[in-house]
């Protein structure tokens, strides 16, 4: 899931009254009891992501890690029977970057091992470096930045911690109750705030990001060594993200390095009580200009029926994770997920009557990229509301991307028409706990390039778990948060709504045509 | 918290209920006033436990940290004018262990930093070394460990897990609840199991450490190159302890790195599938082995009664930790909270009848050394209870050792006479959460030593925060953990404590002196 975007969407549409209406779902029972069985009997989802994970390893954007799943994606989607399979490029992206080293200690006043990891994007550091440190508060002004001038040379700064380490006043699993999940399906219910920011939040956002780069030339100029941040976790959990552009002819910055907050707060305690402290910090990051564009992974189910068989219906989640883990809650577990439900469609020998197209997105992280240009390049640009001839034969989307936990239900984003058909589809997973279906928005992921363009694109409501706080974006998005029988259950419900969505007689209705964005 | 005698003392003695007798206890209220009023706005507490746990480091025995400390708190006591400040050799321990570099990493099939620190008092690693791992579970027989026999050569040993990382159900922090307390306080409730383990129990123990062994002689003679292991712990949190014996003389073993579990897992995960891993490890450590001795450190606030100062009121807490962070809870918390009180019975200018002497103890986490040779040398031996002449002047001793959090009570430690004496010492404190007197005995800790021979030795009930699982000898045991409230609160009703023991007419009542151990 991308955070970038988590503001853009939480607030959603207008309350609304979903339709009325009675559908009448042809659903085919015993289809669906074979999905269920071998799904739940013969899952092959955790040895999946085992391979998506422990075995690709980190899959930021355009690294090696992403590009060996890619390859192994696509290999093992063809031994399940699917056709078409390819690592499809969907653009140009920027630089990869890989991580051959990442040593980072206190050796002054005594020697204390930290736990951090570079920030993607940063260079190496000349050798292994061994330097006194300098603390450097979070500048709310261009002025405040003088204060260190004549100071940084050949020093390694440490950035002032935004907010110490907070215990948790929950458990670390969380699930959703029926209360809940009563609330998401009323649409008269109080919905969360929107985190939409304002103008003035965004004026002050874009402020911030003047002073950082400021900032960073400083440090430059000055000639500082390296930077270790802290941005959050707690408990030798910490989050992580980049610390320089991915572009091509991005501006050099300083080798950083993120860090559990308790190790960056010890150094500036020290360091304000007068200790004098030195760092022992070596990075070795690679770059890789020869290929800068980025890919998505698809294969396909072909239909059977004659009429039916150009239409498409699509499942999806994002292939790329950031660096310190393996992005196994972001986004293993969704691939895994939808790879698993094409296993089983093709496993039970199911003959669906629409194509199925699985797509593995590359680059979410950094905005969506891989979905969005697929969605550009296959049928239509939002800007321009052109649409390409593909873009009627999409019967819908679904998406897959809200951590590890089972599926509780689905965001019809807006779509009154298709919530009552998603009701009856639910129906036979009550006892799974799959039964909401709300009309609420979510975002942050890749069912958004769709819904961009007036396709009907749709996110799975997943019980959280760990995923906010501790899994999400940080070094413990490992294989070991995966539970296995929730992969299970949502691949079950997964391979079930694509299979009914590739049955069904009508495609899935749509919302209106949005305007082209460039006229907004 | 010395955890390896947990168990023993948990159970406790039989239930009783406490004499009903009603005390009358004379409390000095406008000393009293002056405690509080010092020890809630003008603390130091924080200030100290900063010096303590930052400042010094890491406080392992017989370590350079905890030299530090020594030192450190030695001139702090005496810069708070108390007297008799000495770092007092208690006996023989064993070798000193620090660390300076530790470093490990995977480094095939990919790049992955991973987090660990050595296990104590193992050696070095030759060097950098990179290479391939071998997995051993581990053994329940002598036998299962002949399939390892000309496998290990050149290898890095990775032990299995025993128990995968599990999520906590509860929150970070704990507090106890009214409910607990009212159970803890009632005589007549159910007692928690006792842990103590049967003779079956003991001789399986007994058997995995002689096994333990046998698999360590194995690792070097078959010329394994070093070790890697797991023990407990989540999210980048790991449990931590030693690797070999603090002898002088104790047979060598390989370096060994204790991992965070998800880290360990990942390589077996990856080794049990057939992928070939390789891993980077460098470990630097050194041994003293000038100067074997133990030490405690002592200081006093001497008595203004003619009749009554040779008489000593004892506080106390440990002082050394465990080596992978810097033993906040455990026990800096304590010992600060303990040198805060008598930083504020000295500050207040109160005229204490008795001496008061407060003591911090070396060598606690590998058996409360330090406490029980104190005891040993100043006033009886448990194995023949021979009775020193101060056995009869200690009036009290008081303990804090159970994590940072706020103090709720006291452990009358089956002492039914000193309960309603606590309970009238307890009252004036029932606005700060400080209320319940239980007759149950906590073990673990140096109180133990004096009750061993028969002295009122005293540990306080306190809420448990994130003691349990997350910083009691883990890598997270730092100053971030400490809550200046929680710590304020102790240091005021320790204060007070000894204070009510100091001004006492008589001393504090005892149980019977016990038998000899030697004799049991």
């Amino acid at each position: 899931m991308n955070k970038l975007l988590l503001f853009a969407l939480a607030g959603g549409l207008a309350c609304s009254t979903p339709a009325a209406a009675q559908s009448k779902e042809k659903l085919d029972g015993a289809a669906l009891a074979k999905i269920r069985d071998e799904g739940m009997n013969r899952s092959k989802v955790m040895e999946t992501a085992f391979y998506l994970t422990d075995v690709s390893g980190p899959r930021l954007a355009n690294s090696e890690g992403l590009k060996r799943a890619n390859e192994w994606t696509k290999k093992q989607l063809t031994q399940y029977g699917l056709v078409n399979a390819n690592i499809e490029a969907w653009g140009d992206f920027g630089r990869g970057w890989d991580v051959d080293k990442s040593y980072v200690a206190m050796t002054a006043p005594y020697y204390h091992s930290m736990i951090g990891f570079p920030k993607a994007w940063t260079p190496s550091t000349p050798g292994p470096l061994r330097l006194p440190v300098v603390v450097m508060k979070t500048p709310t002004t261009e002025a405040d930045l003088d204060q260190y001038k004549g100071k940084l040379r050949g020093k390694i700064v440490v950035m002032s911690v935004p907010t110490p380490p907070k215990p948790s006043a929950e458990p670390d699993l969380k699930r959703y109750t029926d209360e809940e999940l009563s609330k998401m399906a009323d649409p008269t219910a109080a919905r969360p705030a929107s985190n939409m920011p304002d103008a003035a939040a965004m004026a002050t956002r874009r402020a911030q990001m003047a002073l950082r780069t400021k900032m960073s030339e400083l440090m430059m100029s000055e000639g500082a060594a390296a930077v270790l941040s802290a941005r959050g976790g707690i408990y030798g959990t910490f989050n992580t993200t980049n610390g320089a552009p991915y572009a091509a002819d991005a501006t050099p910055v300083l080798p950083e390095v993120e860090m559990a907050p308790e190790d960056q707060l010890r150094l500036i305690r020290l360091v304000e009580a007068g200790v004098p402290v030195e760092v022992e910090l070596e990075t070795k990051t690679r770059f890789q200009t020869q290929d800068l564009k980025g890919y998505n992974v698809v294969a396909e189910i072909p239909g059977t029926d004659r009429k039916l068989k150009s239409e498409v219906v699509m499942l999806g989640g994002h292939l790329d994770s950031w660096h310190a883990a393996t992005g196994a809650t972001d986004n293993a577990a969704g691939c895994a997920v939808m790879m698993e439900a094409v296993r089983i469609l093709k496993t039970t020998g199911l003959k669906p009557r629409r194509t199925i197209r699985i797509a593995l997105w590359g680059e979410e992280e950094q905005g969506l990229h891989g979905s969005r240009n697929y969605v550009k390049n296959h049928f239509a640009d939002p800007a321009t509301m052109k649409l390409l001839p593909d873009h009627e034969k999409l019967a819908a989307y679904f998406n897959l991307d809200n951590g590890g936990g089972k599926i509780r239900g689905i965001y019809a984003q807006g779509n009154e028409a298709v919530a009552p058909i998603f009701a009856e589809w639910l129906k036979p997973f009550a006892d799974l706990g799959a039964t909401t279906v709300t009309l609420r928005n979510t975002g942050s992921t890749d069912h958004i390039a769709f819904d961009a363009v007036g396709l009907p694109g749709f996110q799975f409501i997943q019980d959280g778990l760990d995923y906010f706080p501790t899994t999400h974006h940080t070094n413990q998005d490992t294989y070991d948060r995966l539970i296995a029988d929730d992969l299970k259950q949502a691949s079950v419900v997964v391979a079930s709504f694509v299979y009914d969505a590739a049955m069904r007689d009508q495609k899935l209705p749509r919302k209106p045509l949005p305007a082209p964005a460039k006229a907004q």
